[in-house]
């Protein structure tokens, strides 16, 4: 294997278990209740599936730009007072892979101001060679383009690139676009369907770079 | 179509959101902090394989007969004090549809002692001609048996019969028992595999109401 290739958003932040804490304060801004469980109900979709959804199910008390307001003021306010969290084992395994000659790639559906602001603020920037976001692709995750956009960017082919992915349709896209498949999981468990596009499996980033180095013995 | 068959929690009873905060709630008794997120990843499994999931994030310090004692406690105070919670238009959906000659059953995974107190306490229980519960079949949802049983007791062809549900394992073993798959969502939106699935969807019990009150006319 040559490269490594990461989701961002609940493989390398905490993000998505933060969501829901934002969501329950949102939806009690906004006069509709906690809606933290809406979570479950978006999970994997783009943004505008994810409105459609809302307003389905809470009609005009669902305005989307308030949502979006609202979402902004309490990341900046935790980032700020928590700092982004960090996944156990990210920066011993981003370490061992640039000390191993891995390139190493991104590949977020979030938008580029997001994940350069996360990567800076964390101090990880440095280790990658190319940064994926949504906006370089036209079709988003489960479709292969972001994987194969970041393969082609390295310059390596997909069968020799390690894809690590939390989410269903991540997991589908890194899979279709003929990645080595690593499940890390955060909020979602693989049914056994998903299962079978899995390479490996690991609990958590420390385990896949102990698994890395054991291979090389 | 002669008959109805209802799935229990999430569809007749609003419970699958109270158990994200009743897990909330627990996981803070026994040290692990709030883990309603976790319905994310044991959402449509079995106990058995839930519980597989608690130990596997959290090891010993998940004690799953500490979790189920502190589940009942929960559950008894907050319907001590709060009553089931009953989904929209459940009673004006199950009176039309005895005024109108169809069969009713319910088929859940639950345990029959949880179904039947639930049926009692929201007044209901008169409405149904059949019980299904997990314990009368042995393989659970998604496979088809259950909904089987309760085509067969009903004595019904599945064809015949409306099946009610809100999860995704249910909804595939309604369909795969041969059931006109009526989604009515809950914590879970459809994606678009499952999507296929569905006879019609409605957003609650009262547009499926009216929904049949048009075919009459």
């Amino acid at each position: 294997m040559n490269a490594v290739v990461f989701d961002m958003d609940g493989v390398m932040f905490d993000t998505e278990r933060l969501a829901i804490k934002a969501w329950d304060w949102i939806g009690e801004q906004m006069g509709i209740g906690k809606v933290g469980y809406m979570v479950f109900k978006t999970m994997g979709r783009t943004t505008e599936e994810s409105v459609k959804i809302f307003k389905n199910d809470f009609g005009d008390k669902f305005v989307n730009d308030d949502f979006q307001r609202y979402y902004s003021i309490f990341l900046e306010k935790y980032y700020k007072e928590n700092g982004i969290p960090v996944k156990k084992g990210l920066y011993e395994l981003l370490e061992y892979l640039e000390n191993n000659g891995f390139k190493i790639a991104v590949a977020s559906s979030n938008s580029r101001d997001v994940v350069l602001q996360h990567l800076r603020d964390t101090g990880v920037e440095k280790y990658f060679d190319k940064i994926i976001c949504g906006d370089m692709v036209s079709k988003s995750k489960p479709e292969p383009d972001i994987y194969l956009t970041a393969c082609k960017e390295l310059a390596e082919s997909p069968s020799d690139c390690y894809a690590i992915e939390d989410s269903k349709t991540g997991l589908q896209s890194a899979y279709a676009a003929g990645c080595k498949v690593i499940m890390v999981p955060d909020l979602y468990e693989a049914e056994s369907e998903i299962e079978k596009l899995l390479f490996k499996r690991f609990d958590n980033l420390l385990i896949f770079k102990e698994y890395l180095e054991q291979l090389q013995k």
